[in-house]
């Protein structure tokens, strides 16, 4: 007998909707690096999405470390460096990708996962004798956070203001958001994002993309001459199509984007409940598809012959903190296996 | 009415059998970021053909552009440069990506397409005013090339062995290595190359996946750490299992690696002897997939309203060279309708 | 009435026997780019101070931010990271120097501005997610710190150790490491660091040089190509003599290297008892050429109308901490003219 | 018996002006990192050659090779490239440094040592095909050039116009800009440089500095920030001083640095003049400081035993190019016995 993994929302293929869509086009001749019928479909689509004065251009790549590659290093002059948190994603699980561009990160502690203005501004503080310390020039967030909070309307907006009043580019990593904008505790909308931010990106990957990830470039000027970055990372495709078709029919009539997302949500929560009910702790109430549990440790040990999670950290001498991360393709028979096992441990 | 393209070898989807295997697989869970089961069995069926005492590694990437920017980068120190002809893919198509990653490019002229060991050694004697010249370190060199043709077992042999004798890596740029190694006038098998070079890749884009290039380290010492430089080029794809199914299915029983590349330069061929036949001439013998004819402007005219090509350079006052590009999705009914239409004009 | 300065220890030129030397040997010619008698001695000098067994080689460069951007540039593969302390040269004072060589700085606290073996163990353990992290490869250091405070024989040992154990490379930043040699709490010596670092540099410029530093590399297989990174980065000076010529003189029979330290670190301690006696605290007990004193704000407006110092950070609502810096020409009679001003206040 | 050396223009130490200039600043107390007042008024003094509108900034640092590495890299973004003649220094003896920042060198022949706009338009059109290809943006000539050739007023005027209506930039290696300018073929002035170009440097080491180059940035927007540039690369000198004082000297009353360069080009002048009048050939007529005789191989072996040059290039079965270069420093009585040796062999 095998186990179900919860240890990440990228374990299986793309939503059956996008192979549908890959077959029913695989012998339609287009062009190639981008500039196929699909990629400008899946353009206007998001577009519909951005406010009817976004100004920018939408690019696709391969892979979240390489859209933030790209999105940060035709960004900024050499001397330029990025704020981000301790626990940022290009801070600790991009192997260095940005640093290899040339940019320095300077690193600032999270609260609840999140950058905050006060640690904004303590960073430009802290980084000012110049011209011996590099220039701070870009912020960083991703949105929803490494660990699975997302920012409010009201903090992503005071960001941005400081951000614009100091002279800093404004830079949302989205890999995750969909299962952000999804959130029952969400108060953004794309536009929202599309207009506080110089520029973002939706990722495609953790919303049932095969692969892929749309770069929002806002500001008309960041967005000059783009595709040369993507080309000299290695970003673009030959068969950009691949990207187009997957984004056309996430951001087709079925709103699949947002519907994976809240499918994924949903079973976190459900999650969630059933661990409550169960009578265990959780260590933060979720918000997205992420769950963080406290549970025993020979309880932890009977669910991983069945299951596969992370054991995030210890809490106690008795108990750890796991973590269970849901997606489109959860199957909720599992989740409810999952529960009805703790319920008898 | 619309027209058919000759553009390149991607103008279409992936081969049938693929986006077969990418559905059955769909829903079975999978480790993430290459360490797959799929991945691992591309890997097995791969090295089936390299040869017994292959002791190396291979990796799975999204472009052919970044297997060039993982592949060359890795090996090289700050200060070593590479050796290529002036008409390199590296050098004039992939916007810098090398240079981007702080080496220098020394370029030296083709040879029917192909780097010879006269340049090479041209070019260590023109570079070695040292420490004032950066140091040439690796030889680059694509298989079919550019411009369609092919290295012999001889020529290669030689290559290496001067590589060996002064202390040069030998990379090879698969892009296209499926119709160099299914052309008729081909010697060269992948055991070969894995013994001649130190570091190669399998072109999949071209060879009928979506997208993929499988990088082979023939030197143990060259892929210690391999990983971290694909993870840190945005290289690595959270779902590398879509690179694992493909190189599976490329690999598989049916040598569809093989049997696509050799369709497709069947095709050129069919090609070539129809355009002989009508009265006109080529610019030299099609050795893979490429075919480069000499037309009267006023026939191109005509062609144009049906098919799509290039136009490659002019030849003399009244013809210029065309580019026809054949690929395993090649319909034969439109290899015949160019033909019969060119006998019209 | 002009004001004196212990803002640095690069306010003036150079100790007039450099400058003598400088005239002697002006007209004589020597073949350029390092490779003249004078760097030949010089170095023949340096290694009678590394001991019998010392393989190594030495180069020198112009400034202390391209000895780190070379030393650390040339040992390091690109997915490569460094180990320092937040308040490191290289963190905070060199404008994202060794970033834009493409390496990530992982940052860990200082304990007395010191890095420690238990930080470094801490840096490994959270940096082993590997690849998606870059990879810990080299230990940043330097002596005396940038508060001024030095390493025992026994933590470089310690560290030294633990580097080795772990496979990491162990590198001096000694842009004060005369400083740090000359102090009375020393129990180091330049074989010492020889033995115990794999690549240090000897600070010229602090240590009555016009500038310069040595760059000593003990590990033969770092040694190798050394020249190129050099040149590469701009360090390379035509006329290789000047740096030559100023370390033969700092490394000659009188010692001026250490002489100059000495009488830096003694004005320091000059400034420091007196500075006590006067009823005042200090910040901590000098161990090298800086002086942190705790002084009434009202006293420091005072003192900056005839002395320039950098007031360092606010100690309280009334008092600052001051820091004032000596160097090998910090004249006694302005140090006693600060001091008796200070009594007077 | 030693011999004389016509190797280069960089044997010897500095000026007896500089040196004295060096002992009479010493032990006044200066500002760090370039802000001190011999740099200030250096800057004044070159301004005044820059005609009354110049508008832009002028940095110092320690090298020709950072020289170019700072001002290229601060000017250019990631997928920007330089247009440069094959011969070009950048190209051939800076160990690959513009590409160690990132940059990609489109090389084109050179005419007579120098780049022409026929070439700069060769190379806009083989380098068009976006974004595939990396995008022209800098046109890099040195003056005088590495053979010693000159630009007339003329060419670099048609250079900088092309420059403008293709929306390149203008970059002017001027490490022997003093030779070019009191060349006797020579029509442009420091003013006109300063017009024609975007950026440009006035090379102090080869005109009679112990070390240094002066950077004129003439567009204020690429002056924005250059600090951190010369910083960020390690080229930002502690004791800036150094190379204040010495351009300080060279733009003083009595024109050093055009008097220098002046000398320099007599005495090669009076060795071509020699070298005819014994009834040798030269290659080419100097215009600057470097002369190309033609000379029977049993001539140049007895003239190596009292002379040090470089035998150039292989002329004929007997005869070989030899390049002499002079110098500020360069001995008459040398040159003269130089000839009278000519003539006894």
């Amino acid at each position: 007998m095998t186990t179900f993994s919860f240890l990440d929302d990228y374990s299986e293929g793309a939503h059956p909707d996008i192979l549908r869509a890959l077959s029913d086009s695989n012998f339609i001749q287009q062009a190639a690096y981008g500039d196929d019928a699909y990629s400008t479909e899946a353009t206007t689509r998001i577009k519909a999405h951005l406010g009817s004065d976004f100004g920018g251009e939408i690019h696709y790549v391969a892979s979240g470390t390489m859209a933030n590659i790209v999105s940060i290093s035709s960004c900024l002059r050499p001397h330029e460096a990025v704020i981000a948190v301790n626990s940022g994603h290009i801070v600790v699980r991009e192997a260095g990708a940005i640093e290899a561009t040339g940019h320095k990160l300077i690193c600032v502690p999270a609260v609840d996962g999140k950058l905050t203005t006060d640690n904004i501004e303590a960073a430009l503080s802290a980084n000012a004798h110049f011209p011996h310390m590099a220039k701070p020039r870009l912020v960083y967030v991703s949105n929803a956070t490494e660990t699975g909070t997302i920012y409010s309307r009201e903090e992503l907006t005071a960001i941005s203001a400081l951000a614009r009043q100091r002279n800093l580019l404004l830079f949302v990593d989205g890999a995750r958001l969909g299962a952000a904008l999804a959130s029952t505790k969400n108060d953004l909308t794309l536009s929202d994002i599309a207009s506080l931010a110089d520029i973002f990106w939706i990722g495609g990957t953790k919303a049932g993309a095969l692969l892929g990830e749309a770069i929002v470039i806002c500001h008309p000027a960041l967005a000059r001459d783009f595709g040369f970055h993507v080309k000299q990372r290695g970003g673009m495709l030959a068969k950009g199509r691949l990207l187009g078709i997957q984004f056309q029919t996430l951001f087709g009539h079925s709103n699949l984007f947002f519907e994976n997302a809240d499918y994924a949500n949903r079973m976190a929560a459900r999650l969630a409940e059933g661990i409550l009910d169960s009578g265990h702790l959780l260590d933060s109430e979720p918000a997205t598809n992420q769950v963080f549990a406290i549970l025993p440790d020979s309880v932890i040990q009977q669910l991983k012959q069945h299951f596969d999670f992370y054991v995030w950290a210890k809490r106690d001498d008795d108990r750890s903190v796991i973590r269970l991360v849901t997606s489109w393709a959860t199957d909720v028979k599992q989740v409810d296996a999952f529960l009805s096992r703790l319920v008898q441990l």
